[in-house]
């Protein structure tokens, strides 16, 4: 749908992009759920105020400021001046809560796309949280590089400096739900094939081979949210693309791609598919280094999930690896043609045990929606 | 929100329509839905093969045609011609479906929006499934008066020929469920606030009110789709809104005001609010009627629900009424200025008692979203 509406490039035109995208972050509440993931919260916080001397004094601009949070935190650490953009009407409540907060000297906030906004002068600090679920979804970046490139001053910082995406082979029962549920939705299709022709004298078969591509596409090739825990993890985790907030180009991440190797950890294991994470992290710039580096990662952990969650990408069916088997993983994610805000992925794995046997290779097309 | 993407009209660009409207329809899992509904699918099926003699030879024009099925009817009952118009690519498949059951040489598939779509010929009837939740969300009757101005014969017949919106005082759980909900989510806040203060410096109070404001709506405001079953009717039906589709107009519909009284009929009852559905009637025309006439309703059934089910209006908080208590209604709809095809009710309702009592007015805005 909607290819009327996409661009050679797969970007949209702006009513659709409000319509698809900016739409949920003009709620409270999904604000709320932000605002309420705590590693997230600190990492930020803790970015800021371990390193005031990145903000005391300084101009800051805050790329999608949302309900406020960056801006007033950048306010409060010393800054002299902050921009504070945002593209929906969120900006009515983030201007309250900065005037709430007594900080409407020193925090403006701007609505409107990062894109058209023009600033007075330029800045010291471009802060953003800009993340989406592994890391690229949501294209995001893309408005913070615009944003570097027209506003950062020539030895500005960037925070966060550095981000980099991770994947690891994995065990999920998942695998075996979405196959359960794939087999549902065509069981349940061949009997509405017999009723339809039954009941209403139409014989519906001819949309089997579409209706299964569909249920296919929803239940084994799109990837999904979970909240691994780190005894699924089987295998090296290993990193897929790395960014310099500071430099990297959009040519430089429209598509990721990756050849990388990876092997079984365990004695023996079920690998079921992948698990795709991010990090970021807080290290000012070479010239102007962070007094205290922040990391914020997204990684499997036992206490303190994130609400990014990490991505899994199945594979169908489970096979049973063992320890030292290796895994050489070709991995291209790009942007949906028809919405640059989504993600499609070509994913081949090449199987080789320790015996020294190959197992048949892997291959399979994933949707980040 | 997509403001800029609305005119004065409340109508949206193509893009942003195809973005929130049309896209779900593009999904055979979602025809699907809509084909699995026999209480639906009996109705238009008997409505086309009792009444042979208005398909008979005769050209019919299916708005909106989906999966193509109705178009499959009116041909297999004796169409000469059928076109069959379907905005989405869902007209590929009906395409491959009408070929597949041997009508390609009597249904024409035509892809393309119908205010857009020129036909060779004027026709004898236009059959179409445009009813959405409460009959009037999505506004697609829109589409088919355009189409019967344009196209339909002086002499020509719609399918169906009338329509009927009804409301009926009821009890429902769901009053209670949704006051919990919504003091959780408020309780959830006001943590949320203390956390945001104590971790990290914010004062977020500032964002109480509009965010209660959301959540109000939200929880409070927001019409429920419900399977509402007989006993949950405490009262008499009443008609809302009448339509014949032979003669309506887009302005007619715009706006849809009723002044209505009701009664509960049972001897006492907690009043929860209303219920609304529809039902549309297939009678053929004054010149052209139906040898069968055919209903097809809505109403809550113990037995069969329709997929559309009924939409709740819940009050807060609930009464004890009883038997031979007056409701005085007032009732108004038109369409949500930022989307035409989703609905705002005002509602207001005045309880005389047979005590002779006036209970406090009530007086209510909702969403149908
Ligand atoms: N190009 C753009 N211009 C302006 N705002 C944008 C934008 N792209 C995304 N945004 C906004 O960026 C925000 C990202 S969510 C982060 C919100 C806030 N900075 C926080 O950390 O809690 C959303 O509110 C979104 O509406
Ligand atoms: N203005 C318009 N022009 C063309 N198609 C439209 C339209 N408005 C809605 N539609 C299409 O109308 C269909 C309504 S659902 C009904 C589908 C089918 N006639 C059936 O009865 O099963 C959807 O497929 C939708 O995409």
């Amino acid at each position: 749908m909607g290819s009327s509406a996409a661009d050679g490039n797969g970007s949209v035109d702006k009513g659709v992009d409000f319509a698809n995208y900016f739409c949920t972050y003009g709620f409270l509440y999904h604000q709320k759920e932000m605002l309420c993931d705590r590693v997230r919260m600190d990492a930020y916080y803790n970015a800021v105020f371990e390193n005031k001397h990145h903000f005391s004094g300084k101009v800051v601009l805050d790329v999608g400021t949302g309900s406020g949070i960056l801006a007033i935190w950048s306010a409060q650490a010393g800054a002299r001046k902050v921009y504070a953009v945002e593209a929906t009407k969120m900006s009515e409540h983030a201007r309250q809560l900065i005037a709430a907060n007594k900080l409407q000297h020193v925090v403006e906030v701007i609505e409107g796309s990062m894109e058209d906004v023009v600033l007075p002068e330029k800045v010291d600090v471009i802060i953003s949280e800009w993340m989406g679920y592994f890391l690229l979804r949501e294209s995001m970046f893309d408005s913070v590089i615009c944003a570097r490139d027209r506003w950062l001053k020539p030895d500005g910082v960037m925070y966060p400096s550095h981000a980099r995406i991770w994947m690891s082979p994995i065990r999920s029962g998942l695998v075996d739900q979405k196959i359960r549920d794939y087999d549902g939705a065509m069981e349940d299709w061949h009997s509405f094939i017999n009723d339809t022709k039954t009941f209403y004298g139409v014989d519906m078969s001819a949309l089997t081979k579409p209706f299964d591509g569909e249920q296919k596409k929803y239940y084994l090739q799109t990837s999904i949210w979970n909240n691994l825990h780190p005894n699924q993890i089987i295998g090296k985790s290993v990193i897929i693309k790395e960014i310099d907030c500071l430099t990297t180009t959009v040519d430089d991440i429209r598509v990721v791609q990756a050849s990388v190797s990876s092997s079984i950890t365990e004695e023996t294991a079920r690998f079921c598919g992948f698990g795709g994470w991010f990090d970021v992290h807080f290290r000012g710039s070479e010239k102007n280094p962070a007094q205290q580096e922040i990391e914020l990662t997204t990684a499997p952990d036992q206490d303190f999930g994130t609400h990014w969650g990490q991505q899994v990408f199945l594979l169908h069916p489970p096979q049973y690896l063992g320890s030292g088997d290796e895994l050489t993983i070709n991995f291209s994610m790009s942007r949906s043609k028809l919405n640059h805000r989504l993600m499609e992925v070509d994913l081949s794995c090449d199987i080789k045990q320790t015996s020294g046997k190959l197992l048949p290779p892997i291959q399979k097309k994933f949707y980040i929606e």
